[in-house]
């Protein structure tokens, strides 16, 4: 069989479990989903046997410690998985939400009622733990879904996909709803891509590279989960301290995420005796200042920043600073270098807080509060399978009801249209 | 200038007023609507003599008295047109409504609230009504757009977008937010079709045609408005009265549409005693029937169908009927020929009523009304910019909410994350 071929008997029989799967009863769903949790706690020697064979060939390789690690599966990290699933069960289902219901003057009751999207794609690099979140999620939204993870965890992630498809047959789901693609070649992908006929979805989970090349490539609709080039600015009129709390959390809680800041604006009228502390702070955290040529004379230890540094998603204890002169300097440098992603102000003045919220244009726009809450769990979705940076759909944290369409249903006592 | 370079102008205009235009008050853009409305009426001799153009170039050109009087812009038309406008002006603006608002534990209030989309190009064919219909409906939703009509209708259309760029910016619009282009090289269309950094997305109204050149080359999401091939299933246990009155309400009221019925499917408990009778009425309304065995026993005036018959979208007074043993095989039949537009049952039966809401998938599901209503003026939206065949963003009937995306908004009090 060829490559192609083989992708396509994949992706069709997920197409030919859509159907079957959209109808099932939460109940069923949700046994699926523990006694999936369950069976990679007792499938743990056969996952970190899996798991081997993705480390020895990483090191062989070449990769880096930090790579390595994160290609890791433990105890603790397959007891997570179990935990995630065992989360999603607990969730609501969205499929059959009745959304709105009204009533024509004809007597027409017309209802929106969520419905699954069919089939997804999900294309994503390293960390096996992608393939217990992805497919818990979309079975429980009711969608089938076909996975294709990196080469790097390959093993891995077949073992974790196998016992899983196992067990939710197991349990009632319809045979073929979860599919992975364990062929490396990269041509897998490029096939898969194309097969718009059987596939509603593609969700790429990964860098910027894999990102590029899914957009440009497919022919089915592609929620992306791009770059995050987020700002903070503090107002003049910010309560110091609560400034320097969201600054601070913003860029070091966890620089290496897509919600963490990458450039902070600040009002000239408060630079002068906030930025030297803040400065301060953030040199002893470890973070590298580029700086406009008055954050230059504020801190010391910052260096020059170029045109393209306020364009860059660091994902590292980097910062970019510019001094403003005014609220509309600070939202234009945004909606020339943002990511229209996650934006935040610090600020005392209602006004300008409105003026913030309304003219900002990202997915998520924060008065007083850092931008790391853009994260599905903290907006309290229960979930995330990631954050789209799409305008379509769905923007910004997606959880589970963002993995459904809808129908209308209209319920009628013999009208006909005159 | 080269064509790509007009086009890419145009679009780049479109683009920066689309930030400004999607902070406009409601106010304004009311305004903007009732000036293009008034405009147009008194721009009446300026619009017949632009369509007097298109009208001679469709004779030269030989096309038939239908599609000439399509093309056709007359004291009615433009009153139409200027009505839709005017009716547009009254409707709810979306903008800015705050879909939901919750609280976290942590005091964070999250919000979603409505926002425009951005530039929406629209490309269309045929009835110039469309010009003055699509920019109404993208500005009132906060949208610049870029439209690309037919070149049969180029002049008419041409006409109408200038009058109602004019009126807009006249009434504080920013300038540039509506855009039309007048190149009627094909090759326009590719051009647009590929500027995914200025234009969010693409709807083409027209044939099959058209939405197979703008599916297959866009690299903007498309949202379809594909075609239709609806059912009515008579149940065994239907009003007889009630499924004569929907079935040819169905077929006949406007057998052009999409929302029209193409395939008749009755139960073989009732097909004996209904199906003359209704096939005696279809035939006397003008239906040409084409049947299985079954079928062609009971309606003498009935042909044989074929299997591309059942595949098949008449937009036409053709009707396909089939004699099934069960709503098992009424369902089966739907899913593989349906094009899950608008599907309908007609029962007096609970459970399968309920059946068939849940397992047929299509945009629309009816029980005891006429497919006709496929509509987002029946189903109360008040406007309507298409029907969507998409299963993401919109599906079915596409109002003004459609035509928007969501940002959130997140008020804190100084809240980091841990």
């Amino acid at each position: 069989m060829t490559l192609q071929a083989l992708v396509e008997k994949k992706v069709k029989e997920a197409r030919a479990a859509a159907r079957p799967l959209a109808r099932l009863g939460s109940d069923v769903k949700n046994r699926a989903l523990r006694l999936m949790a369950e069976r990679l706690e007792t499938g743990k020697d056969r996952l970190e046997e899996a798991n081997l064979k993705d480390l020895s060939r990483a090191r062989d390789r070449g990769l880096s410690e930090a790579m390595i690690d994160r290609l890791r599966l433990n105890d603790a990290r397959i007891g997570a998985m179990a935990t995630g699933l065992r989360e999603v069960a607990e969730l609501p289902d969205p499929v059959g939400e009745v959304m709105r219901m009204w009533k024509r003057p004809n007597n027409l009751q017309i209802g929106k009622v969520r419905v699954p999207i069919g089939v997804i794609g999900i294309i994503y690099e390293s960390r096996p733990n992608v393939t217990a979140d992805a497919a818990s999620l979309c079975l429980k939204a009711g969608n089938a879904v076909v996975l294709r993870g990196g080469s790097e965890a390959i093993h891995s992630n077949g073992a974790i996909a196998h016992i899983l498809a196992e067990a939710a047959q197991e349990a009632g789901v319809p045979e073929g709803a979860l599919q992975f693609i364990d062929q490396t070649d990269r041509d897998a992908v490029m096939h898969l891509l194309k097969m718009d006929r059987h596939v509603d979805l593609i969700i790429p989970r990964g860098g910027e590279g894999l990102i590029r090349t899914v957009c440009e490539n497919s022919t089915i609709p592609v929620i992306k989960h791009d770059k995050g080039v987020c700002h903070t600015y503090i107002d003049r009129d910010a309560d110091e301290q609560m400034a320097v709390r969201i600054a601070m959390n913003a860029k070091c809680q966890r620089p290496g995420v897509c919600n963490a800041m990458e450039t902070l604006l600040i009002h000239e009228a408060a630079a002068e005796t906030l930025l030297p502390e803040l400065g301060r702070r953030l040199v002893t955290a470890g973070v590298q200042i580029r700086g406009c040529p008055k954050t230059r004379k504020l801190i010391a230890e910052s260096v020059d920043a170029t045109e393209t540094d306020w364009h860059t998603e660091y994902n590292d204890l980097i910062l970019n600073v510019r001094v403003v002169a005014s609220l509309l300097e600070a939202m234009a440098h945004i909606n020339q270098y943002g990511s229209q992603h996650s934006e935040a102000i610090v600020t005392r003045d209602y006004e300008r807080a409105r003026q913030f919220l309304a003219e900002v244009d990202a997915s998520a726009v924060y008065v007083n509060a850092s931008t790391r809450f853009t994260d599905g769990y903290e907006f309290g979705f229960g979930a995330e399978i990631g954050i789209s940076t799409n305008r379509l759909h769905a923007r910004g944290p997606m959880g589970l009801e963002e993995l459904t369409s809808y129908k209308f249903i209209i319920l009628g006592d013999g009208q006909i249209r005159e």
